[in-house]
């Protein structure tokens, strides 16, 4: 809409299109709750008050809030793409996402970066992306793409591109490493997230100095105010596998507020259909003791402020009638969501047009060449490092456990829960496998293989005899990727993952439920893991402590390098 | 400097230049004061610990905050040009100032906007301008310049251009106006100031639609509370001629003083010289009951989120090391100020080294044609609007009066404090004068005349008789602009200001001084007003209501139109 009509309609010389009438209006500007009438023309906000319009709605009192934005979500860990996406968390009141295509970037480069533009187009939510800064995450691994700072700096002219996404490769910052200095420059005077986990001191003040804006990976309140009182705004991140919502709710004060967001980082299917997206972390935080408003202005006005969007996050003349409506204020529930002025869901329901004709051409990304692949471990010693599980953590503990040997052949035995695990490099068909074992993961039987191995998502597999391992592999990479649960040479279930080996191109709820299927078939086989596959995800991850597995070999995180898998004992 | 090399002294692989230690440092991101030692090197905070250094000063437990931010300032009310702004308000903890060089874009269009710019550098403080958005005003004045949309554009491209300048011309907003449209939308993308005293309702509705982020010409809490509910940011000024502070301090809450910042507007040398400048707004906030900590704020880290000023505005790593030190919280009158890094004041004088070689070429503006000049009125009816002042305030009275008649022509009456105004055009030598008739300056006898008459700044003369003004307005003519007061052929006092005719090239003191004695000889003529030369001045400000006089004649301001001089009786 032209400027020179909406003034029109703000002055009240013709009726708008829709008067939202009789509503308590969330004002997270002034912090108050105000009575009023909230006019919409085209997907603008009017004004407030008084006016004639096309079409009323009476609210009858209920609230009208600002629609909520996540202020940093890997759309990707919701193993759907963004319209299903869309489609999923609008109903939930969610009307903008600020997301790190990094999942896809690490698959397909800026190809993928480009499917998430296209898929997102004509949804009934607005998708911001950072440009993914840590493609690859570090050296010690492939993946299928590299993004230097003159890959990225084009996306500064995308209007949808707000500045450089987390920044997770945070001991290069604190060193000077060139390569990241540069994509630091070339966002400079746009946004730049952070990620530095645990970062304290010296460190911190370095990782700060070098122009960064935010942090989500805080998992206490001292860490977190250490980092806000540093100049850092901090994102309170409730994901599926990192939960920080109630840790970190302790720090939020009256005074410190405008600078703290809620954001879900990685949420699965389950959690997003079971408990919600950003109304669900707003529920909790209302819960736990979190002033309404405050929790409210977490989740809008406060991202809109740290990411310039000043078209949202407010009821306010001129902005977007991005909008929510609920009825109890200690546990908002949104029965109405307007996004740009039209009602696109209503009681947990969209009713907005589903856009899904498009033709995604996407290539397929797994390209193994089987022939070269070995499973096999020779044993070349008494002793092995072992990847320990942590339940429900990123992080893992550095084992060395005695290994048990079996014609020459180092393998898993799963009566001491020691399991084989290997990552199959999945991008180039290059043979390079990594090699090592496991334990937490709990199978007495089978295995279990993705290609959802962050960040480079290789073909990860962990099971307890070679044979279920390439019953699971194979069926995940003739899928064209996606999680497989195998026995023998028997498939028990499987999640088909064919967009990038990460999202499926079919409704959530089937996903959740084909999910669920191949979780129920883990337990069946011995693990209690809540999520065995999501914990698998995790091992491959070399930027988090301690001991990680990627195509390349075994990773000691705190030494930063690949060691060996044979070592001796402690 | 290099980031990386910000990066080493941050992580303390080297002394930092200097430590300032034992330092309560005011955290305005948290909003705690903590003990702390902060780091400086070069211009930027490497960090706040415990860091090697190879300078280290001593606070002894001293506050230390970031330095202060003018949200809104036109230097030239201050008399002198930036340069010697800078020397009077740096002392004071000013360490960054945004401008809008109206006064002299509407003498000298983008020569003067360069003149500002040229000043300003290598002082030590830091000027950021906005673009000025009403040169000239309306149309019903003849000024210095005109600045279409294609001439502010060009300024997008400074960095030190944060954006628009306030429009003024609120009712060309609200209308819709396609000159003013075009303004803001060359700039929609940055910051634009506004200026709508008053206003409310639909027709702020529509104001604020226009993109437009800030006020601040409120006077009472309501109306500040309204504009903030609606999305603007509110700048409490506290000028010479319009003092709101006090009356808008009872509006910040903790819910809402994020959005609240301060600002003088216009101050003269002797406000600047005997109270301060942003410091003394921060001091009387204080007394009036405003938390401290919320005072510094609107004062620091507000103008800096406003403004998008990510580098200033608090005391973090990265930042900018512009800072005070001061030993009351109470009442915090800055005995150190730090600019980049260095120290430039102490004890409230400047020890920078003062920069004033550069050679101003500035054209003289007083360009009149005195043979085209009458200042006779004939007498066209028995009753005339004239001007009521009302005493320190920018609003006039429209009254109607019987004119004293002699020999045909209507004249000043002493004894009824009915005297002669004239505006005389100055630019451009067009003969144009507008003429009317003035009540509550009080001369008794004599004349003053001046080149400072917002917007337009053409040659403003009142007086009790011709002869009188005819000298004033000459002398002030003679002196390339400036302020002057006659009795009969004598010129009693004089300031010259011969850059524009706004701005003296002499030292503020002296600048004062001369003021001073120009207002005491007012004063000896009669007149009761606190400063007659200021009041004059907007005597012929043709945006603020109700009756004023332009070159082209009386303005009745609520009908925004040129109205004749003689009228029927009420």
């Amino acid at each position: 809409m032209e400027r020179v009509d909406l003034l029109r309609y703000a002055r009240g010389d013709e009726p708008v299109d829709l008067l939202l009438a009789n509503a308590r209006v969330v004002n997270v500007l002034s912090g108050e709750i105000l009575d009023g009438d909230v006019a919409l023309v085209r997907s603008r906000i009017a004004g407030i008050g008084d006016y004639e319009a096309s079409e009323v709605i009476d609210l009858e009192g209920a609230y009208l809030a600002p629609g909520f934005i996540d202020a940093h979500v890997h759309i990707e860990s919701s193993l759907v793409p963004p319209a299903e996406f869309a489609r999923t968390v609008v109903p939930r009141g969610t009307t903008t996402v600020v997301t790190d295509p990094h999942e896809i970037a690490n698959v397909l480069g800026l190809d993928g970066i480009r499917f998430m533009f296209e898929d997102a187009k004509r949804q009934p939510m607005s998708m911001y992306v950072m440009a993914s800064s840590c493609v690859p995450a570090t050296h010690m691994q492939t993946n299928g793409a590299v993004l230097k700072s003159y890959d990225l700096a084009p996306f500064r002219a995308d209007p949808w591109v707000l500045g450089l996404a987390e920044v997770m490769n945070f001991p290069a910052v604190v060193g000077g490493d060139p390569d990241v200095l540069e994509k630091l420059a070339a966002f400079e005077d746009l946004v730049i997230d952070g990620h530095c986990p645990g970062l304290s001191g010296k460190d911190l003040m370095a990782y700060i100095a070098s122009g960064i804006g935010s942090d989500h990976e805080c998992t206490e309140v001292d860490e977190a105010l250490e980092k806000l009182r540093l100049g850092l705004t901090i994102f309170i991140r409730e994901a599926t596998n990192a939960r920080n919502l109630k840790a970190l709710l302790p720090m939020v004060t009256p005074e410190n507020q405008q600078r703290i967001c809620l954001c879900t980082d990685d949420r699965q299917p389950a959690d997003l259909l079971d408990d919600g997206h950003i109304d669900h972390l707003v529920r909790v935080a209302i819960a736990e003791g979190i002033d309404p408003m405050t929790a409210i202005r977490m989740a809008t006005v406060n991202p809109a402020s740290y990411f310039r969007l000043g078209d949202r996050g407010a009821i306010a003349p001129g902005r977007r009638a991005d909008l929510i409506v609920f009825s109890d204020l200690s546990e908002p529930r949104p029965h109405m969501v307007f996004r740009g002025g039209d009602l696109v869901a209503r009681d947990g329901s969209l009713i907005a047009p589903s856009h899904t004709g498009e033709a995604r051409i996407l290539r397929s990304t797994v390209n193994i060449n089987w022939s070269e692949i070995d499973l096999a471990v020779p044993a070349e010693g008494s002793h092995a490092r072992v990847i320990g599980i942590v339940p429900d953590q990123l992080v893992t503990e550095s084992l060395v456990e005695e290994m048990t040997v079996v014609d020459g052949q180092a393998v898993a035995d799963p009566a001491r829960d020691l399991l084989k695990m290997v990552v199959i490099e999945r991008h180039r068909a290059s043979g390079a496998i990594g090699k090592g074992f496991v334990r937490g993961m709990g199978l007495e039987r089978g295995a279990i293989a993705s290609t959802v191995a962050h960040d480079h998502h290789n073909l990860a597999v962990i099971g307890a005899d070679d044979a279920s391992m390439w019953t699971a592999a194979r069926a995940a990479a003739a899928l064209g990727g996606g999680m497989v649960v195998a026995d023998g040479e028997a498939v028990l279930a499987e999640v088909p993952l064919p967009l990038a080996g990460l999202m499926s191109n079919r409704p959530i709820a089937e996903v959740r439920q084909a999910l669920d299927l191949a979780i129920e078939a883990c337990h069946a086989l011995g693990s209690k893991l809540h999520d065995p596959f999501m914990a698998m995800s995790f091992l491959a991850l070399e930027v988090i402590p301690t001991l990680k597995l990627t195509d390349q070999g075994l990773v000691d995180v705190d030494r930063f390098e690949l060691v060996p898998l044979w070592t001796e004992p402690d």
